[in-house]
């Protein structure tokens, strides 16, 4: 794979994990999910830890009943090296207003081109 | 363990990591990193991949040939939710000019104090 084709595959990856959490549909959401998520993945964030393929999907539900039309919109490249990954993103609430910018870090298993860990952290990171 | 205990001795656990990097004897920067290092801990950035304490010891010595008297400092606070952290570092040459802000994503042995991975990032993230 050439750099140029990886970093558009990489992209993609996201952009499909990122419909995970925009879609309306919990079905659509979870057949997004299943696109990009390895066997034993974890996501982990500040407001939760170690969830699975479906206490990632309960988790996102929840964050869609809080706001509902909300979508998790990619701000960022996705940065890559070795089978590690960072990209931003933000949530944009049905009306447009969005919440502060958050860093996903992303384990990957190339081969397959799938997510086996997201760590997140939400917000700017605060100077000394 | 409060929040602000927590909080300092992660602080002091990062800048000790620091020191390995920093300290102009190579004797020193390996007791530096022995007191933050878990046992198999892992290092991985843009230039290496999961190097263990002695092959990043080597990395370090390798960073301070290329910049006699560099060192490297701690440019955010310790952001850390359950076992994951996040800080900003900087490389400070000798002369007082530094390198594009880094990134490096530590996951903890919280009971032990102790780092078990760390990921790092070079510069800023590029926008979309």
């Amino acid at each position: 794979m050439t750099d140029d084709t990886r970093s558009t595959a990489l992209a993609a990856l996201v952009d499909r994990y990122c419909e995970a959490w925009s879609l309306a549909s919990a079905d659509e959401r979870a057949a997004a999910l299943r696109d990009v998520w390895a066997d034993g993945a974890t996501y982990t964030d500040p407001g939760t830890d170690a969830l699975d393929a479906g206490g990632l999907l309960a988790y996102i539900a929840q964050v869609h009943a809080r706001y509902p039309g909300a979508k998790v919109v990619r701000t960022s490249v996705v940065d890559v090296h070795h089978d590690v990954a960072r990209f931003a993103w933000q949530l944009v609430r049905a009306d447009g207003s969005t919440l502060p910018e958050g860093l996903d870090v992303v384990d990957l298993d190339m081969g397959a081109l799938r997510i086996r860990r997201i760590v997140g952290f939400f917000g700017p990171l605060g100077r000394t």
